[in-house]
């Protein structure tokens, strides 16, 4: 089955279009988790007792590698870890890393996260779908598309990011009428083409900001086969019902990630009565409900 | 004294605008280093050779992380040794990750490769330049600007890249008349002017691929303070009388990578007589010289 349709399906299964936005830092862990581990350790164990509270409730998982980056081989070693243990709990798991090189490079990059095309080599970082940046044009994308060919994995390419100035490029309007984030998803849609899953989206995604409703709203109308990953609710600013434009017909095609909101729910005053895990649990259901009555209450 | 200074000066004192472009792979170490060693020891043992080799030569290192991603925290580990093997021989060292992504997480990318804005934790992979990437706009590259300025960094941000397919978005033409890649420049330039050296140029750079020598010379009229990292020539297929349009005045303001035909300067035929030492030497040399003719001859 295409990636892209067991990530459908999955959110289906749980009616849940969230994924668990694993940004972890040390900051983030729990006191009874830090006690007699290291910060790197510390990351680990929180990671799993989220991936343990969540897996009956959030269908996906987004590891944001440049904080486990910013801690050394030791920290890779722990988003390694952490891709392979939500994997083992029937995850759909995205490497976030926005990867972008020239051709050669990029397919060191594709080895590193989705597989050699040729399978000779191991997957040092496995996960089902990678970010990935479009700067570079076709040549720089082709390597990620044969890797997904060859794997059956998935790409989510950025067109138009969360940030406040995500604009200051991508808003910027071509000779030809379109903007470049409108420029660059429709290559994305085309670059999807041989990967359409039956659900009526390709695994070939596009990366859109909750922060930014009315472009996002755009691309919704322009690219009806492109699934979109939808970073910014909560912490960044964005609300549910900001979101509804992001999903297309039967709550398809768009996946919500939520980070921080999710991270620091056990610091969050309206949770101070529970533990740790129920925080992160009632925190995931409201964002369930809050998405859920934004889509019109089911998806199918 | 600025970072973009020390490299304009190990550039005038070896008389030589080359960086060494470590994108080492097994395939590339010769026979005598793989004996008894595993793939990942064997890509350090031919980068400590090359280093060792080139040090009164050439001036400046670029390592392409992607080829030791690929290889896992093994390799994250021989990526982090090499750059200090090359600080260490006083290489000016570029980590080539074109990273990027919204302001909070490229903190943590600037942590990982330019130390902590705050001074508070260590960096992982220290480098004196890192390549990003300028897709997600000013507040997606201001956490590198603040860690160069707390640590006396630099950066090389992508503008024209020198892959074939570069020009697909990077040469559209906005309804302002300029193309992506200039706008990209400009923005380069301005973000450029807290950091500008005696040597005329400021520590935050463009790289400009030599395969592109029109876009090229477009750029070197409009940024007459951005220096440029040019990667693409050899095995890419840039020549040096190409790349003359790279340079500013006095062969100022540009320094040119090349990876392969260094990388693979023992499996040369021309080279078929030397040893693997003498053949990266004699290729060198060979650049060297063809980079000076081009720029008339000395760098001041």
């Amino acid at each position: 089955m295409l990636m892209i349709d067991q990530l459908h399906e999955a959110i289906v299964r749980a009616q849940n279009p969230t994924a668990l936005g694993l940004d972890t830092q040390f900051v983030h862990v729990p006191e009874a988790l830090k006690a007699g581990r290291t910060a790197t350790e510390a990351v680990f164990a929180y990671n799993v007792a989220l991936l343990d509270a969540l897996m009956d409730l959030v269908p996906a998982v987004k590891v944001q590698i440049a904080y486990y980056e910013q801690l050394g081989p030791e920290g890779m070693s722990v988003f390694a870890g952490t891709l392979r243990e939500a994997k083992a709990r029937g995850y759909i798991v995205i490497a976030d890393a926005k990867r972008n090189d020239i051709g050669p490079t990029a397919k060191a990059y594709a080895n590193a996260f989705l597989g050699a095309a040729d399978g000779e080599s191991d997957c040092a970082f496995e996960a089902d779908f990678l970010t990935i940046n479009p700067y570079l044009g076709v040549d720089g994308v082709q390597p990620f598309l044969d890797a997904c060919a060859a794997h059956d994995k998935g790409l989510f390419i950025l067109a138009k990011t969360s940030n406040p100035s995500s604009g200051q490029l991508q808003d910027m309007v071509f000779q030809d009428g379109r903007t470049l984030y409108e420029a660059v998803g429709d290559l994305i849609s085309g670059w999807g083409e041989g990967f359409l899953g039956e659900c009526g989206y390709a695994s070939v995604g596009a990366v859109v900001g909750a922060t930014h409703p009315e472009q996002g709203a755009r691309l919704r109308q322009r690219l009806r086969s492109v699934f979109f990953l939808v970073p910014g609710y909560g912490a960044q600013g964005a609300k549910a019902e900001d979101l509804a434009v992001m999903f297309g017909e039967k709550g398809r095609g768009a996946i919500v990630n939520a980070s921080r909101s999710l991270l620091t729910a056990h610091q969050n005053p309206a949770y101070s009565r529970y533990s740790p895990t129920e925080a992160v649990i009632a925190e995931a259901k409201n964002m369930r409900s809050a998405l859920l009555k934004a889509i019109g209450g089911q998806i199918v």
